[in-house]
């Protein structure tokens, strides 16, 4: 068995991340993910690193897919589409709330055609309130959700955003997860059903278990600003950066061995874990300067033999190297005739039966047009006057 | 149908984090999750906000779950979860790699058992690799994965961790898809197996996308740090802080006019997305000053109205009140007779058919204890022999 989700077909129309990120989840694990762009395609293959017209985050959202390009406003295009709706399993958009129904493609249709269809919309605020109208970045949800909250500058009191894109790519994997659940009440009763997905819900959802949940109790609710972690355990060795962390008394000890100050265990603001914490900033300042005189290499190694938790800050550079990384196997080399030597991260989960897999990268646009048009039907004379006329559409790489 | 995984027997040998949030995610769409936990129970139950025993943070990893705590170092003990394995459909675990086999519920043990269970193995840095030994803390995952680079203070150079344990809640969601992928899988084949999530892995694989995909082409890799979100879009009005973004001319336009600073349409300097990019800095400046003039309800108005995408920056308080979180019904209030009114936030995938929701607050220690063991055939004398012997354990709410 290719994965745990062979057999299941998906169109995907979504674009820019968490829609493609998580049908390509499902894709890794044996999906076949037709992903169906306009003429123009996805806005995500014009930005970054671009190599030979394939953008490395487009490919890095969209593997394992085949591509379909087409003019939906054209009444070839819709029919095209409709046909492939009869033989899809799942059928994931992420337009604004309303815009599938006025482009032919609302649920109803959609479910006249293929009635046990899962059908996914992805949206940023949900489908009506006061946001629900706008287009959606992932900085807003940011604002909206409370993590731009928790990452609130101590000295300033400004709130900061995270420089990844947490709400896209949670919702992402929250959006795979759900489908994925469907799929399975799918196959126990034959039923299929709509699932409506929000970045802002999800993020709320994300964000509470430790983020937001001293808000829980009604009348007993603690200031979440309080309990959440409030140093951060980065420290400057001679060389780079380390994290290290000793919560337990054993830890702590480890931690003054470690550091060749036995005599810190004797400072009665260090004795145990609650008055360590009340001590906090002292603790990390005498900890930081000690760090502080340790090539990198060293005082890891001395740690890690003293049982503390800790580990090297890496670069993104360096996690190419990291021994830990490379035991993993995380990083996979792709060989391509186009685009050469691909790096790309394995799919997270290893399943020893249904192994997940990377077998192709991502579609050029348009690039799978030919052989999805034949496999429904269409002649090479059909495909050919498709093309002519611009329902089709397709971008060859540049060959360089 | 209560949820799309309705009938589905998960037990969950986690603690922490990572693994509780997973199971709760298959609990909320109906999975039956019995807890199994030691006599001194999940560490979490300690910390942070407690109400008459029950800690909010633990509370909101477990809600919808069942509570069973015994000593499994007895022979009782482990009769009684070999009993419960006979009943199984997932079996997940987040002990360090090997601590399981020696518990005597190792992989073979389980699937003699119960020969289609899905065994679930979640782990920090995987079963073999140089950290794989140590005990793992979000911390260390965030210093490896390439997320404190990601964070690293421009004016400083030092990297920095984000305040919320993304690690974590981000290898939940993960596991939990694959633990549907592989119930699904199973429904399709009969056949169960083994899914190995390491955090470290999650992380690279949920970082990629943008974060680290312009070290896709190799001999072609850009500096991550140069394609990122360079600048914080955050900015302060006269009472608070909102977001907004103008990437395309109409944008930027609109931004202008609610400005009140037409005369920028006419500089050179930001005619163009790609001027606009090139002179970021000085547009930022010039932009916060102007919005710095304005009352946050205001200037998010005329934002609004300019078609801006723009947002308040919402405290965690905050976000209780908003009107798109109440418009989307995120935030649930349960009334317990115990804890009184409790907040949740809602399961964020909508299944419009089989719903996922908060059926039962989370257990106290051992709270399920008889009931579960009645069902699998104990009698009230051999439950209470087995409550003073130790082998069970239980702790009631305090009254107060």
């Amino acid at each position: 068995m290719a994965g745990p989700l062979e057999n299941v077909r998906v169109l995907d129309l979504t674009t820019m991340v968490a829609g493609p990120v998580a049908t390509m989840m499902l894709a890794d694990q044996g999906a076949e993910v037709i992903k169906i762009e306009s003429p123009r395609g996805d806005l995500m293959r014009n930005f970054g690193s671009i190599n030979n017209g394939m953008a490395a985050t487009f490919l890095s959202c969209n593997r394992n897919k085949r591509g379909l390009a087409l003019d939906i406003k054209t009444p070839d295009g819709i029919a095209i589409l409709k046909k492939l709706v009869a033989t899809a399993d799942v059928f994931v958009q992420n337009f604004r709330p309303g815009a599938i129904a006025r482009m032919g493609l609302g649920e109803d249709v959609v479910r006249a055609i293929r009635p046990d269809v899962i059908y996914v919309s992805i949206s940023g605020f949900g489908e009506s309130g006061p946001y629900a109208h706008q287009r959606v970045y992932d900085p807003v949800i940011q604002a909206l959700c409370g993590l731009a909250d928790i990452q609130t500058d101590y000295a300033t009191g400004q709130p900061r955003m995270v420089r990844t894109i947490v709400p896209d790519k949670t919702t992402a994997v929250t959006a795979a997860q759900a489908i994925t659940a469907a799929l399975f009440a799918r196959e126990r009763t034959g039923v299929g059903q709509h699932i409506r997905i929000a970045m802002l819900d999800t993020m709320i959802a994300y964000l509470w278990p430790e983020g937001i949940s001293s808000l829980s109790f009604v009348g007993k609710e603690l200031d979440p600003a309080r309990g959440q972690m409030g140093l951060d355990l980065i420290f400057r060795t001679e060389d780079g950066y380390i994290t290290a962390g000793a919560l337990s008394d054993a830890e702590w000890s480890g931690m003054c061995a470690a550091l060749d100050r036995a005599d810190l265990l004797e400072d009665e603001r260090f004795r145990t874990a609650a008055s360590r914490a009340v001590h906090g900033a002292e603790r990390r300042e005498i900890v930081s300067a000690e760090i502080r005189k340790w090539p990198t290499r060293e005082i890891l190694e001395r740690l890690d033999r003293a049982e503390v938790p800790c580990a090297p800050v890496l670069t993104r550079w360096q996690l190419l190297e990291d021994e830990q990384v490379k035991a993993n196997e995380v990083i996979e080399i792709h060989r391509d005739t186009t685009l050469g030597e691909v790096r790309q991260p394995r799919p997270a989960a290893r399943f020893d039966r249904t192994p997940a897999e990377i077998r192709a990268l991502a579609p050029y646009l348009g690039g799978d047009n030919a052989a999805i048009l034949e496999e429904i039907g269409y002649s090479e004379t059909e495909i050919a006057r498709l093309g002519e006329s611009g329902v089709l559409a397709g971008r060859k790489p540049d060959r360089t």
